[in-house]
């Protein structure tokens, strides 16, 4: 786990606790657990007291205002009280938890907007329970760019480990549909926003972007698929041309071992498991999803509700403690470079 | 690297140069120079004496029956010598070079079905300088096969390292051409040869083979593509129905995190990159190419001939020397079970 900075400003990190039946109340008590070993800055959750009275019997100090997290923080797990009309019971969704779920996140989305939070960590949630309940959004990403007024086109997921970056260009769409999906307009915009992430949120002056091939060897010239010279390569060329540092298409399976790692700050990747195999399988621990594009810093970690083992004292809190450290370490980047 | 073992049979192992202009004999020369330090069995090396020279200036020990490679091994590295009309200067192929690394090949194949040699390892070849001298077979893979007899869509490339093995159901297919390349007899067969060849070669008695979902998250149950259900399930289920232990479709993005493998001893992947990907990710330097479905034992380091940095004492041994030690681990294993 990387180290952690202290948030600049003084406003605590808002932590949405996702649905309450999934693992999101006990990740996050545990993070307050070991705050000190995993080096964590002051946070506040946002939710229902009763899911993480349902799997924790750690002290919970109730605040009203954010602005109390810093002090109330040595005391005991700082939260903001949003209350479902009934407690889930751990592993049992209901359309009431779901609703907490996103006025939780609404809450945080909000706080964040306003300053009274450096920046938004969101708890896992879980798709079918928010569609169930009328969710008009993809994911809690498209939700948190429109409460910032931002197109959800213009954002960008971002899952970042120790020693890789990986952005995909398309994400949940079928195998057989990326081909068509794929455009050099949507690779150079995908492009450009993970470029100013760098900069913005990273503190990197000139970024490196490695640009992924779609076949394999990178198509062997025309060989074995004409994607890279038809789409990816045009693309790369009109990034180039803007001043980037933009390098590719390279063939996927060379450039995620640690040699080649180190020579790019992070890799666009064509289509969801081009991006998330290397990541999972190098860092899955502390691989952070990270939205760029936003005028807040937004974090989760990259792991869903789990009602499978939740209550059951068997989540592992790293990937939650990963994603307060970096959404700390953006906030505290951004902060400086304002 | 695995701990070497020594050969059960008293034949050494036979190791083609590949193409002379590459860095195959740079490799296997220091290979032989670090035998103590990465614990390497006997082998003998077959090809253009002057390739070695031209990169190498330890002892050789020219012979001209495997048979004498043991007793050679201590003072020089075993050479039957094959040469070539001209010599070829380091990262310059020639056509009298791509015979010579032919030939080499087919002597290495011969010795090993004769029982003259243990196992094969073979050099890496341009494929680009096989095809100009009028090569008919996709690679070096299928021309073994052929020799062995064995038809080449009966054998199967694997992917090895120490914590992961990966088989691409699919390998050299555009990425748009995937989805009809994959049918429940291919993944059947693979799957097949996979589970043989982990009993075979490894001596897994009730080997686990992971079969990899096509889409993201392995389809969603249909929402994010139908492959799964329509062609990976029906072959998981005839594999099950034989009395293998198959598990999947399974999310490509969490099967090669470390808990994850520790699930399974193969995984058995849709396309190219979903299988090399994570071996090159984890194991980029001992990664070892393993043929299944062949008489004879035969691996391969898994890089190219790399004609950009030939003859300039660059080139890493190591990936050779874990493709030596496998070899040696197989044949030992095969005749345990003879």
């Amino acid at each position: 786990m990387a180290a952690a900075v202290s948030s600049l400003s003084n406003a605590p990190l808002a932590i949405s606790l996702g649905d309450p039946a999934g693992i999101g109340p006990e990740v996050i008590a545990k993070c307050w657990d070991n705050r000190s070993a995993f080096n964590l800055p002051p946070f506040v959750a946002i939710g229902d007291l009763r899911s993480v009275q349902a799997v924790w019997d750690g002290p919970i100090e109730i605040i009203e205002d954010p602005r109390g997290a810093d002090s109330a923080f040595d005391h005991g797990l700082p939260l903001i009280q949003l209350a479902a009309p009934q407690a889930d019971v751990p592993g049992h969704p209901s359309p009431a938890g779901a609703h907490c779920s996103l006025d939780s996140l609404e809450l945080a989305v909000g706080l964040a907007r306003s300053g009274s939070a450096s920046a938004v960590v969101t708890g896992p949630v879980a798709k079918e329970q928010l569609y169930a309940i009328g969710f008009q959004h993809p994911g809690q990403t498209e939700f948190v760019a429109e409460r910032c007024g931002i197109s959800p086109g213009n954002v960008v997921m971002m899952l970042a480990g120790p020693t890789l970056r990986t952005v995909p260009v398309t994400t949940h769409v079928p195998f057989a549909n990326v081909p068509e999906a794929l455009t050099s307009a949507l690779i150079e915009s995908r492009g450009r926003a993970t470029l100013r992430g760098l900069q913005r949120n990273f503190g990197i002056p000139a970024p490196r972007l490695a640009v992924a091939g779609l076949n394999p060897h990178s198509g062997e010239g025309g060989a074995l698929g004409r994607e890279e010279i038809e789409i990816i390569e045009p693309a790369i060329a009109a990034l180039a041309a803007e001043g980037w540092t933009v390098t590719g298409p390279q063939p996927a399976d060379t450039m995620f071992h640690s040699r080649a790692r180190a020579n790019y700050d992070a890799a666009l990747c064509m289509y969801h498991d081009q991006a998330l195999i290397p990541i999972k399988a190098l860092h899955f621990e502390d691989a952070v999803n990270l939205t760029l594009g936003l005028p807040i810093v937004r974090t989760a970690p990259d792991h869903g509700t789990a009602f499978d083992i939740a209550g059951q004292d068997r989540a592992d809190p790293r990937p939650m403690a990963s994603a307060i450290i970096m959404a700390a370490q953006c906030a505290a980047q951004r902060s400086d470079a304002a």
